[in-house]
């Protein structure tokens, strides 16, 4: 598509930090600014902050913007109420009404991992594919999915939890509340946890661990690839066990949707690059073989401003209206 | 969709039996017929008989059906070329160019499974849902999806394959090679696998099985359906086991694709109906709040000859044309 001069807004609303960026077709970025997120004061007044923010860093008339693009921690109903939104504590918010009260201008909301997926799809390393499978394995494990060139929405706009798909049918507990999910050994959380349980299990092999750490419960990622590197075997245990479980599960996802590209992304990624070829590894060996013949996996392409551009993009594509 | 007065012919080539069934839009069925595959003949040859056996039934211009829509035992890629048919043999035969030339007819070709899926969306339990997930549990699960109203196809046409979904990561080995395939649990084959091996290291708790089959090999599902009624406790097991696994499986389904309905059916459900009950209670106990609220799980609405009739439906619908 040519790009036709309209600019959208990207507001990525995360626990943390709320992400400005103002953006043309295919991802050309104009212009970007930053506030600290605070949730306690609501969603009303955290989208008038940024609308504020938005204004003074890009003009009243927030760069000729043509329409905002809203992404957000939580599940995120078809008309844009958060239906669970338990990091920020807005569950119930209708996001896109406050929205477009906030900036107005024409609003969409739509799930973080879903905006980053968008992105991944439309200006990073999905570009040009219709069947994509898209995971991002950091604290917790998001993902999302593009079907037939869409992307995957769901019955109520929350599909793409394939950090919840059961991987192991009674086992870890997630965070969830179910057994066994992908997170539960994947996550950052997981690691951490099955790391600090591993060395209280067996202190002699957990001794590295816990002299890095200060404590068995203190153990971090970060100690785990450190140990690693200087040859300590559980860690490396830990970390081979990750790869088999994320294997299981990608053979699992390639058989089920037939993706053409599967692009993994994320800050347990970032610290074990090898849990890519690890995955590899797995599909190629397992997977059906008419479906792996032709997939692709990947690393993401885009950085942390993925979910802002990928809102933007969105509110380019989508055209939303000031009312539904 | 008003009856427009088009009929199509639906050809369902199993392993054993090839059913062809003349159909109008909703399913209107106006014929069928029967006849046994001889796969060891040839996809050419299976299908000029099937075509005899069509005009046989129902005259020279095979009751003026405007298509043929056939279903397989394998997986088809998306010009209707099988790109793996093990149970047929056929591997590599162009199935829709040698349906034209058998029916003389615009053809379209569909995995079984997916042609079943296709039946029950658009004649069965799915009726008037856009976001569907279907199981078969048989001798071995298949599975299809819709997903915003459109059947999933994936890439290469190969998506669905539900069964083969990593469960159990490291777990049993699958007959597809993988290892905790939902399928190598839940499957008809792998229930009678369990159910020997559980008889073959337990002889006391599997005496009743054993005493009903003749043998531990001999074990079938209606060996541990008949001892489960009597009381059996390993029979009793077994399925609980079962419907665990299912419960998983079905979890991480409806986490990850957000389904307004899940369909079930299949010979293992057939003979233990009360699996449906464990699923349900798996979903509401523990899929995300958000996605477990308003997913309907639902048996089957078909029956045997929902391949033939959704390959029959599926002609009618996407109207395929002599030349591609």
């Amino acid at each position: 598509m040519r790009d036709d001069g309209r600019l959208a807004l990207g507001v990525d609303v995360g626990g943390t930090k709320t992400e400005i960026i103002l953006a043309g077709r295919g991802g050309r970025k104009l212009g970007e600014t930053r506030i600290p997120t605070e949730p306690e004061r609501g969603a009303e007044a955290t989208l008038r902050r940024a609308a504020e923010a938005a204004r003074e860093a890009f003009g009243a008339d927030i760069g000729g913007a043509a329409a905002v693009g809203v992404s957000v921690a939580g599940q995120v109903g078809r008309r844009g109420v958060l239906l669970g939104a338990p990091n920020l504590g807005w569950t119930g918010a209708d996001v896109r009404r406050l929205a477009i009260a906030a900036f107005n201008l024409p609003a969409v909301v739509v799930n973080d991992v879903r905006a980053a997926t968008w992105a991944e799809w439309r200006l990073g390393a999905g570009r040009g594919v219709r069947d994509l499978v898209v995971l991002f394995i950091g604290t917790g494990v998001g993902g999302g999915a593009v079907i037939g060139g869409r992307l995957l929405e769901g019955a109520d706009g929350i599909a793409g939890e394939l950090g919840h798909l059961t991987v192991a049918a009674g086992g870890r507990a997630c965070r969830c509340g179910n057994l066994g999910c992908l997170e539960a050994y994947c996550g950052g959380w997981a690691l951490e946890e099955r790391a600090s349980q591993a060395a209280l299990a067996d202190p002699a092999a957990g001794a590295a661990l816990v002299r890095l750490a200060g404590s068995a419960e203190a153990i971090t990622g970060e100690v785990v690839a450190a140990a690693r590197k200087a040859g300590d075997a559980l860690a490396a245990r830990l970390v081979e066990e990750t790869g088999e479980v994320l294997g299981a599960a990608l053979v699992g996802l390639v058989n089920a949707l037939n993706p053409r590209r599967v692009i993994l992304g994320g800050g347990v990624l970032d610290g074990f690059p090898d849990l890519l070829d690890r995955a590899v590894a797995a599909v190629h060996a397992r997977a059906l073989p008419a479906a792996r013949k032709h997939v692709q996996i990947v690393r993401a392409g885009l950085r942390d401003d993925a979910p802002a551009l990928g809102a933007a993009d969105f509110a380019l594509v989508r055209r939303p209206r000031m009312r539904s």
